[in-house]
């Protein structure tokens, strides 16, 4: 371990700097702060840069395990003083541990199409706390991907990163796709497209068929879905009983999605229960 | 419509006070902010103390539509100025337009026991965004009202009512329900008792029967259900396939309430198309 005694360190420069969208994409890195975020990250195959830490995060046992797997990994770790901490960090009250990495993306071509691919497309998603639960959910309904549309929050953001509570480095991620490739790749490999649609008149969403390969698209949160999606996916619809006029995307991502595991793996079993 | 010209004016005081918990609780009455909000409220049968705007707002179709509505019910206008708008709200980027109200609450006898009732209960979540998504998803799943124990955030504060998105109106909301009364009420009215636990060995949300009056419990974001509900609820597990470790509280929430609708509304035609 290696200390750093001036907030104009370059590392310390380097780790601010990605607090900037233009500087993520530039050097296609971004940061990882927190415990538990780091621990993900550190856990998974995703190229690690650097670690910066104080002296009061180092001494918890749980930061010591992780430094024993950065280190084993080859990760420098720097250590330095709160002060010089929060000019690198992005949050309030930090933990004082955080990790500058690269930005693992995919391409389409990537993105395996199995038989059972489940797939989410998030449209021009705004909130970059709906991105992150997004993917949070997505990781947990099984997914086999997350492809993001231009126009969608940056996906490497600290806001999304944190509310994906890890899950960002848990799945492949294709970022800035149009509509028209994200078509085209469904329907090269045969995967059926359906998009969540504010229609009452379309398919309800636990009528849509999801037991084979499939991608579903959610849209942004004022917009909704693209026409361009709309066209060419199966629009399917949330009945809503109350007096709500709308869900909110990520609210409607888990509901979709859930249903899409309960076809896959809980359908007859809750049949034969419920007879 | 009066003109209030002084930022020190009762009114505006009284506005500026029920950003503040205990304010709120000790006059019974909160404030809600923006265009759609105030749209909702005056559509509602809540009673509304005054509403305070700008002239900028006062200019807008929709804002005078609501305007007739307000004076239909005798709910005093005041006309004030940007600056002055801004000592009452809450709110970085107002709308310019706000109604002070009076909170609606009811309590467990009141709550009407149906054979399909279908209740959420809060149990101390904290994140008033939560809070607020929570309850707007219920209203949509067609739940009959809202319990939130003591320690769940203030369902009367300014974020949980924008995140509610109107749906705060539409819902009978008891508040500051102790786990015990709310095991009694359901014991007493025949209601099932379900709690959404971190427990793989629970029932998968999806085994469970949601098609007779239920109360689903959903526990704090760090440490779930409190023992006393696990204690006499069935728990009920939301299966998680990939590598995330939880799910978001409102999401868990979206996903079992929306099984209970389809079990509910959609399960029939749901296994006859299957076949």
């Amino acid at each position: 371990m290696e200390r750093i005694e001036s907030a104009s360190n370059a590392k310390i420069k380097w780790a601010a700097s990605l607090h900037q969208r233009k500087e993520r994409k530039h050097r296609g890195e971004f940061v990882a702060e927190g415990v538990r975020l780091v621990e993900t990250a550190a856990a998974s195959d995703w190229p690690l840069r650097f670690c910066i830490a104080t002296e009061s995060a180092l001494a918890n046992e749980r930061v010591q395990r992780i430094v024993v797997e950065l280190e084993s990994k080859g990760c420098p770790i720097y250590v330095v003083s709160p002060n010089i901490y929060k000019k690198a960090s992005a949050t309030e009250s930090p933990q004082g541990i955080l990790l500058v990495m690269e930005s693992v993306q995919n391409t389409l071509a990537e993105l395996s199409a199995k038989n059972n691919s489940l797939v989410i497309v998030l449209d021009r998603i705004q909130d970059p706390g709906n991105v992150g639960t997004m993917i949070r959910t997505a990781d947990a309904a099984g997914c086999s991907g997350v492809i993001a549309t231009a126009g969608t929050a940056d996906l490497f953001s600290d806001k999304v990163v944190r509310s994906s509570m890890g899950s960002i480095f848990h799945l492949p991620l294709i970022t800035e796709a149009s509509a028209e490739d994200v078509i085209s790749f469904a329907r090269a490999h045969n995967i059926s497209c359906l998009a969540a649609a504010l229609d009452p008149s379309a398919t309800p969403c636990f009528f849509a068929d999801y037991r084979k390969a499939t991608a579903i698209v959610f849209g942004n949160e004022g917009e909704g879905v693209s026409p361009l999606f709309l066209e060419s996916a199966e629009p399917v619809y949330i009945p809503m009983l109350g007096r709500a006029e709308s869900l909110n995307v990520a609210t409607s991502a888990a509901i979709v999605l859930y249903e899409a595991l309960r076809q896959r793996y809980y359908s007859n079993e809750v049949s034969s229960r419920q007879r």
